[in-house]
């Protein structure tokens, strides 16, 4: 097992003294919460809970717009957000107990469509889009509270569009990893079509997971609904941490046979 | 696995973000390293990567009077350090990856002398005393640099003496953890006598491991002395630190189970 170095200081009674701190370079997968238009991390918490349980370090972040700066809600802008998720998704790679080769991002609808266009620009290993939402490249630093009567988007979202025509297609198109798309059956803002814009685009991911919630509306405002998205959400993050860590667990193994051997002799 | 949850702020351009980091509440061994009188933690430093390798998060520290503050070292006294080594533990002790309640104290002459007494104030799990230092109780906080001359320490460390009699081997005493005591065959400073007045004090411990390196001096001067002692310690430390793990092997066994029976599902 690596180790990391670290130079700290410890109080005491006003002096310093210099220590030197030793930590075994664990690092487990890390897992981006990327919440909808209107959301906040809030919403994220308990399954972030599940999925830290699994060995997984998770972040969930407010958006600017959201929680504490509601009063940016109506300036926002498509690529203020994308700058926010990015930041989101360089702190969480950036922990010392993150492998950041190994991140999963999770977005809902506006989540969804900027987790998509995030894996074009950081290294996304596992992305799941639940209600993914859509909207036209144009219009790029409009607010994004004025796009949906702006870009028409109902009728938008009801077309076939390529991954040539707009950018969190084409991020799609060019994934490489593993995915997991989650539609509602009763989503009156994310029509069927969008769903299946994304998984067209999709085709060259390393696997994908589709699947219908039936008597889902688009916010899972039926508690047995979100619930049936934790489970889904977990399960299939535990496939996707477990392959990945078939190699470590055999090292561990390989470690633990070293030392029951050594505290033999 | 239990997990924790930590309010963090993510900067971007300027703007903070509120997120909620989720992470599993792994825990290990802390492993805290005593350098005796002259020394530095800077000394430590390849033993503490070692055992960190182990699975263990390791501190050293440079007491005061040493490294940095060299200019303190003549009026530095017992209860300096003593102080210094209490902060230090509670360091460990508090950093988010070690079991508090599975700490061990690795020290040299003096901060072997120090680390007696720490295990009568903190929970110390394991003790190793490496030619462990011993001063008379009276003097308390004279300077530590005058006490060889002043308590006589030549003849005193030839002498039979009593737990009753010296607060470190009173520790000694009531220690009921694992101990490790390595003794030095041709050590000017620290004679047999004590090595075996330490042995005699920590009768209750629950297991103890006694080795004489023939060749070496105090210091541990010769290279092969010391990568011995270094292969001593770690072999210790594994075997205390596998005896701990078996109920966390047990656990993680079970949860991985438990994952390869979902993505299989």
């Amino acid at each position: 097992m690596s180790t990391r170095d670290e130079v700290i200081d410890v109080d005491v009674g006003g002096h310093r003294l210099a220590a030197t701190l030793v930590t075994p370079a664990t690092q487990m997968p890390g897992v981006l919460f990327l919440h909808g238009w209107g959301g906040n991390r809030s919403q994220y918490v308990a399954r972030a809970r599940q999925v830290a349980a699994l060995g997984c370090v998770c972040l969930t972040v407010s958006f600017r717009g959201h929680e504490a700066t509601q009063e940016l809600k109506e300036s926002v802008t498509r690529d203020d957000s994308l700058q926010d998720v990015v930041a989101a998704f360089d702190t969480l790679a950036m922990h010392h107990l993150v492998d950041p080769s190994s991140i999963a991002v999770v977005g809902t609808s506006y989540g969804g469509y900027l987790g998509s266009i995030l894996s074009s620009m950081r290294p996304v290993r596992w992305l799941a889009l639940r209600a993914p939402a859509i909207y036209k490249d144009s219009e790029w630093t409009t607010p994004k509270s004025a796009l949906r009567k702006m870009q028409d988007l109902d009728r938008y979202r009801r077309q076939r569009i390529a991954p040539a025509d707009n950018h969190a297609l084409a991020a799609c198109a060019a994934f490489r990893g593993d995915v997991l798309v989650v539609e509602s059956g009763r989503d009156t803002m994310i029509p069927h079509e969008v769903i299946e814009n994304y998984r067209e685009a999709l085709k060259s991911s390393r696997s994908l997971t589709y699947r219908v919630l039936d008597e889902a509306d688009h916010a899972l405002s039926d508690p047995a609904c979100s619930e049936a998205y934790t489970t889904l959400l977990v399960n299939w993050l535990t496939e996707m941490v477990a392959q990945h860590r078939t190699p470590d667990v055999d090292a561990q193994k390989l470690v633990r046979q070293g030392m029951k051997a050594k505290a033999g002799a």
